[in-house]
């Protein structure tokens, strides 16, 4: 029987009606002889509600208590949903993130999976079984459960559709694809039909609502994902091997700007450590023990100055800045820098499109759309697909518009 | 270091504020020199605000997944007392039911513990860690999520109490003790400061706010369980042993009442199948199916008629009617009964006492008394320690005021 995995965000289980919906969805699936595995979040904010829960008794909550207090956001979830397909009449069966045999590290809070047992899965599929995992968690080899981070649930999905060598993994979410931007920010976005994993992957690092190691994961395994709305049937976006190679050569030719979409990430925070010594290993006493604390660092960018030291700047995610700047005082004063400064409400804009990396101009334009916008630029940095700019985080969703407009995006391909 | 298990029931976590008070609580007696594991329930209503989630998506909820939905009511609470505890600054490790070691049987919804491995509990307890374990669960040996039924909490603390070979096992709940009846049926009620176990399985198997299980394990493992409020330092009251015998020898000669406390129990509904055939197995015939399918039967009165058949009367909770009653129905055609008829909104009021089997009167005082109030009597049942009458739920609570006063509880010892 051939095999699909489904996996169903919080907005799309968010009430005991959207939760029958989805088992209505799925019990098609079934019906029509295709085994279903469905991984889902937890129902609409009762994730932030259990954060604000943990706040409310702890001013800093221990991140293994943490992990166990979240993950029942999604055993609700897919307990619920397990019962809905039971009422139609399918056997169907819940299994935590242990039981479905997700082995992680123990990086709490943003465990990545060493390896997915599929054993019990494979059983319960061999039965017959409608199989409902709860997504965004896994266990450790000391048995304390652990979640994979904010949309985590994208990643179980993938690397389920890896282990169990399903034919596709199939993302429902309240949007029904992936568009050139944020559709609420820029009302003429377009839907893409296709992406590849590269581009897909640099719009979820900067702002799309997709967990990039999801998009990784998918690359690695070969795993065609496709995104769409579990409200309507409205055909959606297939993220999947370089798509533009299997493009007529005229379209390659067509010599039209090659820019796939635009992101934005919000709640951008930049650290400065002012006046590091100018000698060899900084950069790596900085940002070593950094990494070795869990907290991501994003763009990094070095001044040169004349009195032999050097400014570096660095942006993390806001959530991270406390965590950090705790972290880089000390390391400031191990390494015998001058100082440190922080800003917060930043935001990154980011022009992505993988025909970018053969055509020069595209990060001059993008400097001249947002300098006509007069968009102030802070830092600049940019990959082979990819030209990004942090801003200011209340000018972000104007450059957003700018930019797609500049980019000609709302024009029909 | 001597260890003793802590249970807070959910009026006692409802909120941040009762978290954290039951946390000053604890950390007090860890600083004084005792270890402690502390049990949870789920947060005030929550559990309750689950089942109707249940309800909201599935007729009639698979008990598996009930279950692992049901778990999770108890994770978040002891999630959060642990981040409590440590923000009070001390080292204290969640546990759930599986990582406790509580191992079941399979019956969902009402499973009963086989064993506990406590390997987990006592190396957590050895590093000094306060250990927190969400009640009222434990997992089977094929890993399934199991619940101990409602009140299990009370169970899981005696259990591990019993496991650990704890001093006692102390139940804060937010009442401050076992009373002569409900105080607040009954405001003249007196709280007792000690009680045997048989007397107090009597009370908890009749109404009183207690898992008659945890009872069981109790007077097995002859675990001391001290039932007193987490809100204030009132003395509790004390389950034990046979208190009575520890008594000196002229209070036995006191030729006092010896009726402990009143108990009523409400929910109950009632099932006679009629024209039952007269002969031998067909008690066995239509309970053993019952019991096989989970369902508790509790009073049982069979009245034997002329015609060579028989009417079989007996009492389930209002809960399990419906699944009682698709089976009844069954096992009626099956044995050749005439029919069945139902009836709900019943109670069980009892008299409770150990002294009560050496004096005769206790029966025909408690009916004279309900007789005096014009409160009819349906059915009968006895044990030697106890008298219950089942009688209409709405006249419950003044039978309840009448037999208090009738076997002068109300009057100091």
């Amino acid at each position: 029987m051939p095999l699909v995995v489904h996996k169903y965000g919080g907005s799309s289980v968010a009430d005991a009606e959207k939760i029958k919906n989805v088992a209505s969805r799925i019990s098609a699936v079934q019906k029509s002889g295709t085994g279903v595995v469905a991984v889902v979040s937890a129902m609409g904010d009762s994730t932030d509600e259990l954060i604000d829960l943990a706040h409310s008794v702890s001013g800093q909550p221990h991140p293994r208590e943490m992990d166990l207090l979240l993950s029942t956001g999604e055993l609700v979830s897919c307990t619920l949903l397990t019962m809905a397909l039971s009422d139609l009449g399918h056997e169907a069966v819940s299994l935590t993130g242990s039981q479905a045999g997700i082995h992680t590290d123990t990086s709490h809070g943003r465990a990545r999976i060493d390896r997915v047992d599929t054993a019990r899965m494979q059983k319960e599929l061999a039965e017959g079984r409608i199989v409902v995992v709860a997504g965004f968690q896994g266990i450790t080899e000391g048995e304390d459960i652990t979640t994979l981070g904010r949309g985590g649930s994208d990643t179980t999905a993938v690397a389920l559709a890896a282990a169990l060598e399903a034919g596709r993994c199939e993302i429902y979410t309240d949007v029904d694809g992936i568009y050139t931007a944020d559709p609420r920010v820029v009302p003429e976005a377009r839907k893409l039909d296709e992406i590849g994993y590269e581009e897909m992957l640099e719009l979820a690092n900067y702002g799309a609502k997709m967990h990039p190691r999801s998009i990784e994961l998918g690359a690695v395994y070969q795993v065609p994902i496709y995104v769409a709305s579990s409200f309507n049937d409205t055909p959606g976006t297939l993220i999947h091997g370089n798509p533009d190679e299997k493009q007529p050569e005229e379209k390659q030719m067509e010599n039209r700007i090659k820019v796939t979409g635009i992101a934005c990430a919000n709640n951008v925070a930049k650290i400065t450590v002012r006046s590091v010594p100018d000698k060899p290993g900084m950069a790596a006493a900085l940002f070593e023990p950094l990494a070795q604390s869990g907290i991501s660092v994003d763009t990094i960018v070095q001044n040169t100055s004349e009195d032999r030291t050097t400014d570096i700047s660095f942006t993390v995610s806001g959530d991270d800045l406390t965590a950090a700047l705790a972290k880089v005082e000390e390391l400031t004063r191990e390494i015998g820098a001058g100082g440190m400064v922080s800003e917060t409400n930043l935001a990154a804009v980011s022009v992505v499109g993988s025909g970018m990396q053969n055509t020069p101009g595209y990060a001059s334009r993008m400097f001249r759309v947002l300098a006509d916008g007069k968009v102030n630029i802070d830092m600049i940095t940019t990959s082979e697909i990819r030209i990004s700019c942090i801003i200011r985080e209340e000018e972000a969703q104007e450059a957003v518009r700018l930019l797609h407009r500049g980019f000609q995006l709302d024009e029909p391909e």
